[in-house]
């Protein structure tokens, strides 16, 4: 059992970042709130995201897992403004969930978990913990979009800096510690990462999100962060991609 | 013999319109204003409007009748800003017509009418009738679009339904009388509609119009609404689908 | 030795107007700023452009060229908000320009100038020459957009008139000389240009900006504006094309 409201923006958030890596997931669902674990189908990239109660303005639920088709929400989403509430109840006879916005009712057929297993996620320790504000690092995509398909995170005492090199031209955006939320890094560690995932991902956060960016030579990278004002988490990691000399 | 100034904004409302059905169009024009009948080239849907000479800045006008490309005359309005007046004169020697706006003149060649039969709008007595404002007819559409081809409306004596029913999934936007600008319904009726037809002409009208829906089962639908400040009038006929189970 | 600082507005103005000729650009450096002189592949238009020194918030160089390739420096122009102030340097050991915005660096290799040899700009006296800001120009291109690949420009004493005439249908716009800033034509003339090279050019023309149009019998036009606050200075020619009937 399982039923909800939710701001339209809140689950906006929410569908955002996941549809970066996947198109269908599952929702592991108690009295506490929802969760999911995703790996996308390149396994380059995985995400587990938490989703407290207190991110809904009322939840109630049972022990349950839905699967659902994030295309499909994305098309409720369009039909709510800004403010509205979206509500979200799982008919269990039918494996249907039914949203409503407003005088709008819209039903849809779940999608089979089953064949769906959570991944693993590794527990890494990383030597480098870098607080950056999003925007930031969106800058720095931006950057390096139109150089390499490829993007070098570093961090140094000092500074992080996220460049890109390409045949004839180059890009970088270096940050100082006194910009940063936050800088540990004892020695230098980079490591160099595919700019479509990264940018993907970083793409989806929220402008003014403050991202803990964890970070060591030739390791994945994890990128944590909250969201709904709090009450939500995400830990994303993405495979580095290691150059062969 | 035909001259008169208009709104650029009334012109395209009424340009907006018509071109949901037809791109060539003629216009019987007398003193008292212009009136148009059209039909699409498939048979499906109907048009009857009318333009009082109110609607216009000026008009001058004996009786006529003026073939225009739609397209051409787009291309006019893109001319014009807000609150620009366009003069449109018939240049009858020439078979043109000349529009200006500020210090733009555009003249086009008239289009050959003699082809232009009058189509015979049916007398249609539908038992429902509702008064419903366009943007909650938009809203309808919208939850429709990615379920399926077709949209129902339904009526009984205490709501007003558009919905839709896809393999899968399934849309509805219920409106209470309440909300309703009038609801005359003594039973349940229900037609199905193509979405695209519907939906090319519902979001063409402007969002706040009060459109009245004539309904009944299994017949087509009649959408009347004013334009023009109330100066000018459409009906609107849509054949129903029936299916055939 | 090339290094100066310039607000990412003026730079862009720049690079709009001369990349609607050319995607490589070599520029002539000295102390007391920079020019270029350049012809379309096709030899039908030729741009001049000066921009002093004032036109930087800061401008240090010796006698040099720089070859950069536009498409790049948009790149660059794209990572600069309104406001910014953007450093290029030149890095004449490794054949580079560097460019910064904030706390992002971009390098990019210079373009090879040895095969770019700068044109003869011909000196042409012409007998009419009009002052008109370039709002009305646009205006008069986007109403000859659908009607014809051409347009004539025309002047005499009392007005200075953009028109253009197809198979079915005209459009012209005609300004009356209190519109104008200056209007000297002691007879009538008019010639017929390429549209698509006029619209490119006119519509890279900040819409406030007066340009100087000086205009003869099938002979080309010349259009002469200042930018960068009337720090530099832009002449462009183009040929007429020849009616030949």
């Amino acid at each position: 059992m399982f039923k909800a409201e939710i701001k339209s923006e809140t689950l906006k958030g929410l569908v955002n970042i996941i549809s970066t890596l996947i198109d269908e997931v599952k929702f592991t669902i108690d009295s506490e709130g929802m969760s999911l674990k995703a790996v996308d189908p390149a396994h380059v990239a995985m995400i587990e995201m938490e989703i407290g109660a207190k991110a809904f303005e009322s939840f109630v639920a049972n022990e349950t897992e839905i699967g659902v088709d994030l295309d499909k929400i994305k098309t409720v989403l369009k039909l709510a403004s800004a403010g509205d509430i979206i509500t979200m109840e799982q008919d269990e006879d039918r494996g249907r969930l039914i949203f409503k916005v407003g005088n709008i009712t819209r039903r849809m057929n779940l999608v089979d978990t089953s064949g769906m297993s959570d991944p693993k996620v590794p527990q890494l320790t990383l030597s480098a913990n870098i607080g950056v504000v999003a925007s930031e690092l969106q800058k720095g995509i931006r950057a390096a979009e139109s150089i390499s398909d490829h993007i070098a995170l570093t961090a140094d005492s000092e500074s992080f800096e996220l460049s890109c090199e390409g045949d004839t031209d180059s890009a970088s955006l270096k940050i100082d510690s006194d910009n940063l939320e936050h800088l540990e890094a004892s020695s230098k560690v980079c490591s160099l990462f595919p700019l479509d995932y990264f940018s993907n991902l970083v793409k989806a956060v929220p402008s003014e999100t403050v991202v803990n960016v964890e970070l060591d030579n030739d390791y994945p990278v994890k990128l944590v962060f909250s969201l709904a004002d709090g009450n939500g988490s995400v830990r994303y990691l993405l495979a580095p991609r290691i150059e062969s000399d």
